[in-house]
């Protein structure tokens, strides 16, 4: 693997061309934190399996567009190179190219929007990173949130933009009862696998096996995280009496994935102490990404990774009690 | 007074234990800014009389719980010891600890929620703080309003844990002019003791002139800026039209007398200059307080101390103009 | 032009009456940027026609007296002498004076309300100045919309502030196809001259005229971006399919004629470059401008400058990339 990954990269060193493609890969890899093109390569196909499955493959399009949109902004803004070059540019676009056709229905124009949230992604990256560098944290996925949430908000005012996959504007009223049925084991392992798909966005059994090996391959720590992220997210929405329906698909527990890999195995060197720490946040989140559905409800959109970077952020803003990881 | 002090803290230095509840006693008395364990043992009978006099003790017990869990929270992760002996790391999780037995349903999950909340508080007081500093401010009660609110919110989205206890969600319409019939002597009186008691989330007249009596022991300029807030904070909610009931229950004064004491005893020397522009932070927070009972509406939680926290900051920010005080 | 001004700037050195009218007129100014007396006057001027026209004079005296309290408020807390010479502490209490008439009935206590805003406003100003100093931008309008939000929000829960002015508070559903029907080219024009009046709230057309010479007399570059601001955003909001009424009615343009001035003409250098980078942030704003109003539906306000300041914010705070303007 480790011989692959350099002969790709003097491949790389030798070609414009393989050089962008190494950059939007990376990019792709970034969303759960993988500078790696090989990750961003089986995560890329894994999504464009999920899409091709669901039969929705204007989702893994919109997606890669975004990405190489926003790799090209990123060049003509003069970014600093090495942040290029680890993909930090391109996964916030990217997951605002698979949120916008997911929650929007297809037109000429959704195009043109998808391209302008990945163009806008660009600086709002910078800004957002500019303003976490105070404080020593790293900007997660918070411009792709708040860049899509814009976008997803705009559509109910304008027509020409339809929001029909949007979930539907309501009041607040407490979950019924027995939307919180007893789960059977296979709905507990299907709710973990999803749990992983969602961070793509994808409720896909191959993609979430995809995305795991994906994550192996450059991090062992981090695929272990994902999977103990998945379970103990599965498991905390479960006993707190979430939907069923929202656990089995995975949408309880994929913020709670990559607050575990962020907190567990990225920004802390993993260890018993760090092991502990990771479990709270992870379990914080859940309690978030329940909050975030009720805030969320009267305005019809999604939370997206919003629960994610809300409970990190709240977990590494007092960074100085582990030490850093060698390597980010 | 100061012997007593003196005599205690001499035993505490000799006793782990003693050390602990002392640790305790001032994240108590911080909930009004008093680094002193006097304030905190007569507040915390002040509470406590106050929830076995409304039929709830667990609100007191909760309080209790969750204080002590924080202080051991915050001792796993090696906080500074100075913040940790003044009590800084108590007084978020004290009132989280209050406020979710006081608004939740009780049951044995409600328990580990607050256990939950008290925990989480700990690295939110710790990240709060940080970014806080950056501009010279404190982190005042954000941690406690942050982890509440989001433990509040997700209760509608759980069915383990009841929130029974807040208020309903609803859309926001006008004020009744009804609702705010010109009130008698007798009620400025009640409604300026409930806005002292309200800090506590506590109705009582017993606790408020303890809670005056526990301020007083330690700062007699806090006491008296929290009397002074109490009688602004109930007249300008009178003056504007606020509702009656809001007014004399406390409701429209609890978070004034929080702006008064913090800007015109806590973080200024007290002094003319700065008594006008208390009186300005504290009549603006009341605008503050029916603002957030405004926004909060359509999603069913109380303000907690949210408004003072959001006036406080804007009146300490530009923080250049008055002395700091000699001793906080 | 440059001669009278100098003529008016001795005379402003030898008499403290006009040096104060001078700072108020320069704070009129700010509202578009423009640190000049002269543009400050022809704003002024074309705000009173507007509100005269309008048959709400009290709109434009709200205004003037807030600018007036404000500065005193200034002086009283010793503020820096220059940023007060700039009228950096007018501007946000202008419009609050200019917005709370228009949204609120008539009332003694009305103008009580204003004093309250032009006062707040000051150390809200120099707070979020603070804030803003940590990452090299400017304060913007956000202190008038933070102020005047929570004092428009707040008369939802006072009776004797009567917020009839305010949009109704509704729950949020999409758009009605048919309210976003062809716009004729007349209505183009109207919707771009109002575009620019709405920045103070006002529809107008000789308002609109006599904001770009007020502009154009302090720099050229700032009346032709206000200028290509309108024409974009209406083009843009038109293409999305805004609702036709807004957009002729200006409410869909004035957020993005300001991020249009300050992007492309004062915080950055003018140049081709920066043109298409403030090109996309204005387009980026009519986005955001639909989402404020979707976001804002169930609370019954406006969104004010609102729009402005996020997209202006987000697009300025990566601020590394273009040199800096010569002079702001």
């Amino acid at each position: 693997m480790q011989g692959l990954l350099l002969g790709w990269e003097s491949c790389c060193t030798s070609s414009k061309v393989l050089r962008f493609v190494d950059i939007n890969l990376r990019g792709i890899g970034q969303v759960m934190f993988q500078d790696n093109p090989l990750s961003g390569l089986l995560f890329f196909i894994a999504i464009g399996w999920g899409s091709y499955a669901s039969g929705m493959p204007r989702v893994a399009t919109g997606g890669m567009a975004a990405v190489v949109v926003a790799t090209l902004t990123a060049q003509w803004l003069n970014v600093d190179a090495a942040d290029l070059g680890a993909g930090l540019f391109g996964y916030n676009a990217y997951l605002a190219g698979l949120a916008l056709p997911t929650f929007l229905a297809p037109s000429p124009l959704l195009w043109i929007y998808i391209a302008l949230g990945a163009i806008v992604s660009v600086p709002a990256t910078l800004g957002i990173a500019n303003m976490c560098k105070t404080w020593g944290v790293a900007a997660l996925t918070a411009p792709f949130v708040l860049v899509t949430w814009l976008l997803l908000l705009a559509t109910y005012a304008f027509t020409a933009i339809d929001g029909s996959g949007l979930p539907r504007t309501d009041a607040i009223v407490p979950i019924d009862p027995m939307a919180a049925n007893p789960l059977a084991f296979r709905d507990f392992i299907h709710g973990m696998l999803m749990s992983i798909g969602q961070v793509f966005l994808k409720a896909s059994v191959l993609a979430a096996l995809l995305l795991i090996v994906g994550l192996a391959v450059n991090s062992i720590a981090a695929a272990t995280f994902a999977l103990a992220g998945a379970i103990v997210g599965v498991i905390t929405a479960h006993v707190l009496g979430a939907e069923s329906n929202l656990i089995t698909g995975g949408l309880m527990g994929f913020s709670p994935v990559l607050t575990a890999i962020a907190i567990g195995a990225v920004f802390n060197k993993p260890g018993a102490r760090v092991a502990i720490y990771a479990l709270v946040a992870t379990i914080f989140t859940v309690v978030v990404q329940g909050a975030m559905n009720v805030v969320l409800t009267p305005f019809g959109i999604p939370t997206l990774t919003g629960p994610f970077v809300l409970a990190t952020w709240l977990f590494l803003l007092p960074h100085q009690r582990f030490d850093p990881a060698p390597e980010t």
